[in-house]
């Protein structure tokens, strides 16, 4: 019998090794090259590996999906997903399942994490303001509640309305950025001391709807829905205020109708020229940034959404408002001019390119398809199934200021 | 009996359970916040993690570690470190060992990676050329013999004598370029199709000693021992072939002693400028990118080695040569002025920024440390023990271009 025991014993205890072996090489996973990618309809994620151009898992149960992005922690290894039922969802992309999740407010748009990694900011609509999380715990650590809008009508529970805050970025020196669509405003907010900063610029402009940051984190921007113009806040002056720029951009006296409007985010900066999506006409404007006039403009198929440029510079890719969401157009940087028109399919929301810029993922959300490009040649590499995907985040934005 | 069978039947099972989630939860490591530092003297290296501040692993058996570099596979879960030896150690920095190491050439000096993470190149000293392994297996690829010197000494086997190649790195579209140092050239090695093209560029001015590229990949420096002034590449236009430039760059007239030739790959490129050591003196020059003209010199310590921009831009660390080696200063980029004098200790051999800039690593060889600082206040925020450390690198060097 103790034969018998020590033979069951030593079988027990290889299958022991031999599992443990299995499990941990092939729980062995590097972040470097993975992704997220957002499948909007039925609030599910993909986790998705950019080398292996394959998708490693999906993840459902993470609600209104609309709209949403992600920030990464500086690991690489939590995504934060924004939705726009106010869920904050960390999703922890090695054990590919949900870390913690919150119903944070009733209804937000977009986030950032603070330049140190510990902070994830969101902005919300209702109530509308910032809140700020720990990024481990995800336990509230600041409730920046926006301007109360006096002449508005009222909550539903007879309190007052706040101003929507929009285009929420970080910037160096653990600050995030963000502007006030009511109340006219762009506010700066500074965790880098124990007690929290906020400086406040007023009449910035009428209804700010979105922003973006320079990559370097110096120029906070501002697109205005109530008029034509943009606010520029200089963040190593702030002292300076803000500055209007660009006074003829916006949708102009025509009042054409506008699809979409362009996400800000997207804005391509090469060289000395930020290449810009107009406000419901078929141009991509070409702008200088040091005088931060117009300097040309490009004619494009349609009303562009996100104009992003290649990591190395080399070309802007653009894509479109509905009707005209089918195709992408490629355009050279140097002679700025159009150089290709791609035709991936209906549907294409969001473009991402892998760091050193060798590939492109789109979203084909009409077609259920992530589709992958060469940048070089812009030939259809590969396929990935995917239920109404919408935008693709890699994990190298956690390197990024302002991503 | 079968009682008593079952039960430690059910015992191993606990235990095996228990044992694998151990061994998986202990290894999941993301690879987002990790580096790895060169303990020269030793032959070791250190893998570091930079959120948490602590080294996780020491390995050695690395062979000669002088001057030695490292890149990054695109996962961020190998390092690829490059010894003087001619040693290539590929290390997993999940699993905290050696997974591959081979002896390809008798001495070298740095490498770099493809753009699509899949070739891993050396350039070498003896024999004079440039080995191109495949990144997983480290079989060779290619073998890119330098120009033969006709009228050099003969090697020790009868065999002509090759130019050393220095001044490696990677660039967009597969492409490795270098500079060899005794025939005066300037290579571009094409990988981007099955077969390999070469395009040489002659006479581009003495003995090219070191190289940088520009962080979108566009321009190709090279700095040059034999007489002043620099050898510039468009690589946007190949066919345009080489530029001198900065004409009084390097050692001029009065032949200083230099006691270390600048490291030309730490160049700060801050928005219009390059912040460039001076060859020799107590400088650092001013560049316009525009013009290539120098436009300002900025009086500093001692002889600059390394000159490195913060991830924003907006302030440049320079570490000085021996004897002066004990100091690291501090830039403002708009004032072009200093602003700080640090003294971490003597033999500051190199710095690391983290990805978004919060804090810098210094190794300071002679106190057997490294420092960690934060870039706001330049305090110091905790010191390492390391065994004469020199080269710090961190996995976001990955995910750009050239590094």
């Amino acid at each position: 019998m103790n034969h018998k025991i020590k033979l069951i014993c030593s079988y027990f205890l290889a299958l022991t090794v031999s599992a443990c072996n299995i499990t941990s090489s092939n729980n062995l996973r590097a972040t470097g090259d993975m992704g997220v990618v957002i499948e909007r309809a039925t609030g599910q994620v993909q986790i998705v590996n950019h080398t292996s151009k394959t998708a490693l898992a999906q993840i459902d149960g993470l609600g209104d999906l609309s709209h949403a992005s992600i920030v990464y922690s500086r690991d690489q290894r939590f995504a934060y997903v924004f939705g726009r039922d106010g869920g904050l969802t960390k999703i922890d992309i090695l054990k590919d399942k949900i870390d913690k999740r919150i119903l944070q407010s009733g209804n937000s748009i977009g986030g950032a994490i603070s330049q140190d990694g510990k902070l994830v900011a969101v902005s919300n609509y209702t109530p509308g303001g910032v809140k700020v999380f720990d990024a481990q715990t995800l336990e509230l650590v600041a409730d920046i509640k926006a301007t109360q809008l006096l002449n508005h009508e009222k909550n539903k529970d007879g309190s007052i309305k706040r101003s929507k805050v929009v285009g929420l970025v970080d910037a160096p020196d653990q600050r995030f950025i963000f502007s006030l669509f009511d109340s006219d405003e762009i506010w700066i907010a500074d965790f880098s001391k124990p007690k929290l900063k906020l400086t406040k610029f007023t009449d910035i402009g009428r209804a700010p709807y979105d922003a973006l940051i320079s990559p370097d984190g110096r120029y906070y921007i501002a697109g205005l829905f109530g008029e034509d113009g943009m606010a520029l806040v200089d963040l190593w002056h702030p002292d300076k205020g803000v500055r209007r720029i660009l006074e003829n951009y916006g949708k102009g006296d025509k009042k054409l109708p506008v699809y979409k409007m362009p996400h800000l985010e997207g804005w391509a900066m090469a060289g000395d020229f930020a290449f810009v999506p107009a406000v419901g006409q078929h141009n991509v404007l070409v702008i200088n940034t040091k005088t931060w006039f117009q300097e040309g403009v490009i004619k494009v198929h349609g009303q562009p959404v996100f104009v992003m440029a290649q990591p190395d510079n080399r070309q802007v890719w653009v894509n479109f408002a509905f009707p005209r969401n089918d195709t992408i157009q490629v355009i050279d940087t140097q002679s700025q001019s159009l150089i290709n028109t791609l035709k991936p399919g209906k549907g294409v929301l969001h473009m991402e390119f892998t760091p050193r810029g060798e590939h492109v993922w789109m979203s084909v959300r009409d077609e259920n398809l992530i589709q992958i490009y060469d940048t070089k040649q812009q030939q259809l590499l590969k396929q990935i199934p995917a239920i109404s995907p919408s935008g693709i985040f890699f994990t190298s934005r956690a390197h990024q200021i302002g991503l």
